[in-house]
């Protein structure tokens, strides 16, 4: 099609007069269908006592109980005794760890609020929530290239000579947006850097650890604790996951797993923070959960076809024309429009399809090439997905 | 009895090798067993769409359903517009202000950790959980006597002409742990109040705001926030409250009330720290709670007969020799030992009766006149609660 046509093709689904909005990660309502089973587990008639004596109805417990622990024990690999659960959000737990270092320092050290300047490094594309917390929180942020394999390891160590570099993002396994997973040589340089700021932290959030799409390949990623350990550099690495994207978005259990150091510097400080969280919330999902696997390739289920609809639209109307990603789990495809990602954004917005902003994927929402759109094709049913992916590839092809 | 003969009751109690914790105010088996019904209002057979036709398993919602504003609205007598809801813990609730306030300060005002003293008015004896929030965060605490009607509010006025106070505590309605409500005068001049510095905060924890024993009299409590509308003042005061002592003590929802000009800050910054409270919980607690009033007398027909128990005892045992408190209402009993309070809760220990420690209801765990002994009735069984009553009687004569 020359352009006229492309042009013409716009206007006949701009006349359809759609909005569809496909800027945000959340899960589909047949993905949500599939964890009724968790309203259930627990009722009236339920023993309320676990299995260390606790009644689950009271007050206590400040670090989580047993049965949930397991359950992220055995989805992070990472020992229960290592393992803070929280409330719904791991989000909230990385925003609290921040917060907390702002105001009382990492394990004794100098009160960040107290030092002129804080910086954290991004690899990019990431999670703009993340970006959000440290942004709120007047830490500048400084990017970090991702490669196929993780973020520019070589880059990251250089950073850490600076002592005025605290932290780094990771979402290390389907990274948010761009679906890679860090290979087992980043995870071991991961967990031997050795910064120059003692109170530096990596902040390893493993949203889609159990999150494959069993599409042909399922990542792997390597257990960073483990492997910190035997360099005794355990300190250095937070591991935050939750259940978020399993069961009910919203409704769920976070964690946050590390060294046993850091966890009693935390424990401490946690409890003039609350009495502790919802463990009736948590043995209903220690109970559901029991067959983890099973539950996460039903949801795989519903998620690959999402994943193949665009991906069969983009090979059918793309190919050779730009890249975007093939992700075996996670929640995104990253499509790259050098140049043009702004455009095509507000293209598709003016035809009724509602993408995320663009630079939402970068620190203070700059992408200086104007190439990531980021593409979320879960929460849509897949006719309404179909149609979005054709409205942003002819987009794309109009504005290149 | 004379000396010889209470020392030898005391070690007929001794030799029984009782195991008796009434340290904190922990709600009892009977009354988590009459929220048991929480759990089945919601299961997999539900509708899960609210009232504003949001799917509630899903994320989004920051500030909480309306469902559960409502209920919140009704417990404080606050516009649903007004209030948010949040996770399980109001005290969390408290915390993140502080920590806010400290990083970010007050509605654009400087951070309070950009300051060299903040210093807050604490209201004694008061809630220990309270004060180790301010202590946690290095603020300098001021105590407040209490009187029958509330704090010293001629103190009050006369402190919040220095800039450096940034705020108050307050258990407005049967006080932790006097049992006190506040009086209409002391709530005028608290809402009335014009401190010097425009980012003082009166924290008002409606703890109890619904927890009348029906022991002969129900405590009333002005609306502050009404009465601060009234003086144009209403920015002055966050109203926290929550279902902890309803339904499961940490598996409820808590919600703080403010002005409009407070939500929009408070709304703004939240939305970096989590994407949204658990929803079904809030709608689960809408639900079971929608007859609050019948719920409440179920679980005061439990704690009346133990708070009945303990003051049956200190009258028979104690009257004319010391004064304790005979609230309306709220978790606990207020006795007074001037000079002794350390060593007869030492000696309750030594027979097998913990009470929280002396000094626990004074900032700093500093009650500088040795009398304040804290009694939490409503989690022992009315048998053990007899017991623990007479030892705590015996200890004191012994004492004395």
């Amino acid at each position: 099609m020359n352009k006229e046509e492309l042009l013409k093709e716009y206007q006949r689904y701009q006349s359809m007069n759609l909005n569809i909005n496909m800027s945000r990660g959340k899960p589909n309502k047949h993905q949500l269908d599939l964890s009724l089973g968790l309203l259930d587990v627990i009722n009236s008639s339920s023993s309320f006592i676990n299995e260390n004596g606790i009644d689950i109805r009271n007050y206590g417990e400040l670090t989580g109980i047993d049965e949930c622990k397991k359950l992220f024990s055995k989805m992070t690999g990472i020992n229960k005794e290592n393992i803070l659960i929280y409330g719904n959000s791991s989000l909230n737990i990385m925003y609290d760890f921040i917060s907390r270092s702002m105001t009382h320092g990492v394990n004794g050290n100098t009160p960040w609020c107290k030092l002129d300047k804080i910086k954290w490094l991004c690899p990019v594309p990431g999670y703009d929530r993340h970006f959000a917390i440290t942004e709120y929180f007047g830490i500048e942020m400084i990017n970090i290239p991702m490669n196929e394999d993780g973020p520019d390891m070589d880059l990251i160590e250089e950073y850490v000579k600076d002592p005025s570099v605290k932290g780094i993002w990771c979402v290390p396994i389907y990274s948010n947006p761009t679906g890679i997973t860090y290979s087992d040589e980043v995870v071991r340089r991961f967990a031997s850097l050795k910064p120059s700021a003692k109170d530096f932290r990596i902040y390893w959030d493993e949203a889609y650890i159990v999150h494959h799409l069993y599409n042909g390949h399922i990542d792997s990623l390597l257990n960073i604790f483990t492997e910190a350990k035997k360099e005794h550099n355990e300190d250095i690495v937070y591991v935050f996951s939750s259940t978020s994207k399993i069961t009910f978005a919203g409704s769920g259990v976070a964690s946050v797993a590390t060294s046993n150091n850091n966890i009693n510097f935390i424990k401490n400080q946690l409890k003039c923070q609350t009495l502790g969280y919802d463990k009736i919330n948590q043995l209903r999902h220690a109970y559901f959960l029991s067959d983890l696997e099973s539950h996460m390739k039903k949801i795989a289920d519903i998620l690959r076809k999402k994943f193949e609809v665009v991906d069969s639209v983009f090979n059918k109307e793309l190919s050779g024309i730009v890249n975007w990603s093939k992700p075996h789990g996670g929640y995104f495809i990253s499509l790259y429009v050098p140049g043009k990602a702004k455009e095509v954004i507000e293209r598709c917005k003016k035809c009724g399809v509602t993408l995320t902003d663009s630079g939402c994927a970068y620190p203070y929402h700059i992408d200086k090439d104007n190439s990531h759109i980021r593409i979320a094709p879960s929460y849509l049913e897949v006719d309404e997905l179909r149609l979005a992916s054709e409205i942003i590839a002819l987009s794309v092809k109009i504005e290149l």
